[in-house]
C-alpha cells in the first residue's frame, strides 16, 4: 500500500545482488511519454492493452535481461493485482510474493513527509488513493503473499527481516 | 484467510479479559437453524439481509452485553468484509483490526490436519474457500488493518506478539 515502505525492501534486495525491475517504471516511462498523470496511466493502460500489460512487459525486460543465467535473482518492486502475480507465477517457478504493511496512520504520516509527485498530504486524497490500489486487488496479494513484513518499528529492524527473507528464499 | 491461526488471537485476547464475539457464531447458529451449509448461508444470509447483517447482529450482541460498562474489552473474531469494519468503527471509536497472516503452503498443511466440518483436504477447495473469503473482501480488510502478526514459527513467539498488541491498546 502507499507509504508501507516497499522502496526499502528494493534497496536491501539490490544489496543482496537481485537486479531490480520496478513495475513503477513502466508506468512511469509511459506517463511522462503521455504528457499524463501516473495514477491515470496506471489505469489507462490497463484500459488500453488489458491488466496483464505491466506484468507482461516486466517478464519482457526480464526475458531480455536474463540471456541465458537461468540463476538470475530479480526483484520485482510493486505488484498491485492477482492477475500479475498469476503471470508471474507462471513464467518463473521460484516467483514469492513478499508484501510490506504499515498501519494507515503510519502510511499517510509518511506520505505527507515525502510528497513525491504522486503523493499527497489530504486526508481524503489518501483515501482515495488506497481505494485505486485496493481495486487493482492488491489487497487479495497481500492476503496471500509468501512473506507480509511489517514496517513500524526502526528501519533497521524492518531491513533485517527482509534480508534473512531474502537469505533464505536464496538458498531453495 | 482460513488456517492462518485466527483463533489463537481469542484464547490470549481471552486470557487478558478481553470478551469474545465471533462473527462465525452468528453464521453457524443461522446455519444450525436453517440445516444448511456454513459457507452457503454466510453467502446467503448476506443476501438475504444485506452485507452488514453479520456486523449488525454482533454490535446488537455487545450493547446487550454491555449493559453499563463502558470500559469493558471485546474482541470481534471473523470479520471479512470492509463494510463490516466501517460499521465497527462507527460504533466503537476505539475499534482495531488486527490481520493473521501465514502463507498459502502454511494455511493449507494446517485444514489438512484441522479437517473441520467447513475445512477439507484438496487443494482446489482450499483455493475455492481462500476465494469466497477473499470475494467478501478479506483482503481489503488485511490491507488497510491496524496490526498484522505473521504466525509461522512458533506459537508461544505468535501469542507473544499478539499479547503484546492487545497490552498496548489496552492503555490507549
Amino acid at each position: 500500500m502507499p507509504g508501507s515502505g516497499k522502496g526499502v525492501v528494493s534497496g536491501v534486495a539490490r544489496g543482496l545482488g537481485f537486479k531490480l525491475i520496478r513495475m513503477g517504471d513502466v508506468i512511469r516511462d509511459e506517463a511522462r511519454q503521455r504528457n499524463a498523470d501516473i495514477g491515470e496511466t496506471a489505469i489507462k493502460l490497463r484500459e488500453e492493452y488489458g491488466k496483464f500489460v505491466v506484468a507482461e512487459r516486466c517478464v519482457e525486460k526480464i526475458l531480455k535481461m536474463q540471456v541465458a543465467k537461468n540463476d538470475d535473482l530479480y526483484l520485482i518492486e510493486g505488484i498491485r493485482s492477482p492477475f500479475e502475480v498469476e503471470i508471474f507465477k507462471k513464467k518463473f517457478p521460484n516467483f514469492k510474493v513478499i508484501a510490506v504493511h504499515s498501519k494507515p496512520a503510519t502510511r499517510l504520516e509518511r506520505l505527507k513527509k515525502r510528497m513525491r509527485a504522486d503523493d499527497f498530504s489530504e486526508e481524503s486524497q489518501f483515501r482515495i488513493r488506497d481505494d485505486r490500489e485496493l481495486n487493482f486487488g492488491i489487497g487479495n496479494v497481500i492476503a496471500t503473499s509468501d512473506y507480509v513484513v511489517v514496517n513500524e518499528g526502526s528501519v533497521k529492524k524492518f531491513k533485517n527481516v527482509v534480508r534473512s527473507i531474502l537469505q533464505n528464499e536464496m538458498r531453495i
